[in-house]
C-alpha cells in the first residue's frame, strides 16, 4: 500500500511549456500551419508529459500482464481457460499478433504472470509476480481482496520502474486472460454508466447463446457486489481481474515518472478507468490509440478524454493497437525534428485573410 | 492517347483467389477469427490487387507530381504561387513533411515536374515532363487542352511503368501546385454532387475573405465550362491541373500492371476520381488511408468506395496520410506472414455458441 500511495503522489502536473514549444515548432515548419492535424496534438501532448521541448523517440515496452478470471467458468468466452497458459508459450517463442506488432514498433515486450491459474514452467522471459491462480467467480463474491488487489497494482507499479531504469520512455498495455473482456465490461459498466448489455461485447467471438450468458454474468456481478463507483479500488477488487490490476498500476507507475502509456483496446482502457479512478492526474500521461470494436469502447474513452486515432474494428487486444498507435507518435516526433523551418527553406510564408 | 488507351484496356481483373487464400490464412492465426479487423481486410484486397497468396512487403515509391493552377492568381490560397518551386526545391534537400514520412514509411520519392510554371534547376532528382508553365486560369476558359490532359496522364503511366521496371510494388501518391485544392473542389463539386460551397474547403488554411473567393472561382469554373461528368477527360482538361493529370496517371499505369497505389488526401483524391471515371476497373487497385479535414473528402471517398483507416484531422496533403497507411499495410502483411497459426503453436481454437 505504501508503493502504491507514494506512487500516486509522486505524479507530477503536466509540463505546459513543453507542450507550448513544440506547438510553437510544429508552426515554423513548412506546412500550412495545423496541417499535421493530430499528429502535432499527439507530440505536443507527449512532450508536456515527458517535459521535453524537443521530443526524441522513445525506447518502447510493452508490459504484457497475464493472469485468469474466475468467471471463466460460466464459458463467457469463445476459448477454454487453458488458452490463457497456451498464449503465454506463444508470447515467448514470438508467435502471436502482439509479438509480431511490437516488432513492427520496435517494443521490447515484457510478459508478466500476475495470476495465471497453473504455475507456469519457469523461464528468463517469464516475470513471475503471481498474486493467485485466477480470481475468484465474482458473481458470487469479490473476484479479490482488497490487499489482493493493492499487490496487483504494486507488480505493475514496480515493473513500471523496473523499466523506466533500464531506459523504457514509453509503455503500451497488453494482456491475456480468458474472461477478461468480462470483467471489463463489469467496470466500464460501473465508470460508464452503460447497463450490461449495453457493455457487454462479443469479446473474443462468441455467439448469442455466450452473449446472454455474459450479460447475465456481467448483471450478477455488479448486484452481489455492489462496486463504489466513488473507491476504485473497491471496484478493482471485486469485479477486477490481475492482469487488469497490473496494467493500472503501469500506467500509474509511468505517470509518476513521466513516462507515458499508450492504451489500448477495452481491457487496456478498463485499467485505465481503474488508474483514473485512483489518481485523476494519471489520465494526463495516457494516449489513445485505436476505437475498438467491443461497444463498450467509445464511451469509456469518452470518460477519459481519450481520442482515437485509429478506427480499424480491431478486437484483438494485445496491445496491438497500441503498437500501431506507438509508430504514428513515431511518425509524429520525426515530422517535428526533421522538418524545415520556413527560415531554413527560404520558403515565403503564409499570408492568410 | 495510344498508350493511354492501351493502358486502360490492360489493367486485369482482381485476383480474388488470392483474397480468400490470405482471409482463410488469416482465420487459421492465433487470435480470435476477424479480430484484426480492417488490417485483415487491407491486407486481403492487396493480395487481390497483386495476386499474391502470401503477399511480402512491398518496395515502396511515392510518387510527386509538381504543376502549377492558373487560377492561383486570384488569391485562393494562404501562399504566394512561388512557392510551388520552392517546396519542390525543399523535396530535393529532405526538409518537408513529404521527406520525412516518405523516409518513415521506407518509401524512395520521385519527384516530376509536369507543370510548374517556371523552369526548375537541373537536378538527377527532378523529372523534368512539364508539359506547360502551369495550367491557364479556369474561371475564362479550360485549363488545358484535352491533348496536355492526355499527355498528363501518360506522363503517369511513364512514371508508374519506369517504378515498377525497377522492382517498386506499391505508389503513393503526392503533390505539390498552389491552387490545387481549388481545382479538386472543381472536380469533386462534379463527381460527388456536392457545391462548390459544400466542396470548398480552406486549403492551405486560408482566411474567410479568400475563401469567398474560392468559392466564386469554382462556381465560375463550373459556368464556363461545363464539364461533362459522364467523360473524365473533359472534367481533367476543364478544370483539373497537370498534378492532378499526372496523379490519375500513376494509378492508371499501376492498376495495368497489378501494382497498387495508396490514395493520400483530397488532391490525389481527385485523380483517382478521374482515374476511376476513365477506367472504372483502376478502382480496385485504389487503397484508401486518412480522412482528411477537408470537407469534401469523405463524400469523394465514399464515391470511389473507399475506406479510410486514419482520422486524424490532417490536411497536408505532399502523400504524408499515405506513407501512414503504407505502415499500417506493413503491419498487416507481417502479421499474416510472421502469426503462428493454431496447430503451428498448439492452441485449442474457438467453439463458439
Amino acid at each position: 500500500m505504501e508503493l502504491l500511495q507514494q506512487t500516486i503522489r509522486n505524479i507530477p502536473p503536466v509540463a505546459h511549456q513543453a507542450a507550448a514549444a513544440v506547438k510553437r515548432r510544429f508552426d515554423r515548419l513548412t506546412k500550412p500551419q495545423g496541417s499535421l492535424g493530430e499528429l502535432e496534438t499527439l507530440v505536443a501532448n507527449y512532450a508536456g508529459m515527458t517535459g521535453e521541448q524537443m521530443p526524441s523517440i522513445p525506447r518502447k515496452a510493452m508490459v504484457l500482464m497475464a493472469g485468469d478470471h474466475g468467471v471463466a467458468v460460466h464459458g463467457v468466452s469463445a476459448y477454454p481457460q487453458e488458452v490463457t497458459v497456451q498464449m503465454v508459450y506463444n508470447y515467448l517463442s514470438g508467435g502471436a499478433g502482439a509479438n509480431v506488432l511490437a516488432r513492427h514498433a520496435g517494443a521490447d515486450m515484457f510478459i508478466v504472470d500476475v495470476g495465471v491459474r497453473v504455475d507456469l514452467k519457469e523461464h528468463p522471459r517469464i516475470i513471475n509476480r503471481k498474486i493467485a491462480y485466477g480470481t475468484e467467480d465474482f458473481t458470487r463474491g469479490p473476484a479479490m481482496t482488497r490487499e489482493q488487489a493493492v499487490k496487483g497494482l504494486e507488480v505493475g507499479i514496480e515493473i513500471a520502474n523496473m523499466c523506466i531504469d533500464q531506459g523504457y520512455g514509453l509503455f503500451a498495455l497488453a494482456e491475456m486472460g480468458i474472461g477478461n473482456t468480462t470483467a471489463t465490461a463489469a467496470i466500464a459498466s460501473v465508470f460508464t454508466g452503460l447497463s450490461p448489455e449495453q457493455a457487454v461485447g462479443r469479446g473474443s467471438g462468441i455467439g448469442d447463446g455466450r452473449l446472454k450468458i455474459k450479460q447475465q454474468v456481467v448483471q450478477q456481478a455488479l448486484l452481489v457486489n455492489k462496486p463504489n463507483r466513488g473507491d476504485a479500488l473497491d471496484v478493482l477488487s471485486k469485479i477486477g481481474g490481475y492482469d487488469i490490476a497490473g496494467l493500472a498500476g503501469v500506467i500509474l507507475g509511468g505517470a509518476a515518472r513521466r513516462v507515458p502509456t499508450v492504451i489500448d483496446g477495452v481491457i487496456a482502457t478498463g485499467a485505465a478507468l481503474i488508474a483514473a479512478g485512483l489518481a485523476p492526474e494519471a489520465r494526463n500521461y495516457m494516449i489513445g490509440s485505436h476505437l475498438s470494436a467491443e461497444p463498450a469502447h467509445g464511451k469509456m474513452l469518452e470518460v477519459l478524454g481519450l481520442r482515437a486515432v485509429l478506427d480499424m474494428g480491431m478486437r484483438l487486444g494485445e496491445g496491438t493497437g497500441a503498437c500501431l498507435a506507438m509508430t504514428l507518435l513515431d511518425a509524429g516526433i520525426k515530422l517535428l525534428r526533421d522538418m524545415a523551418t520556413f527560415e531554413e527553406a527560404g520558403i515565403a510564408t503564409a499570408e492568410p485573410r
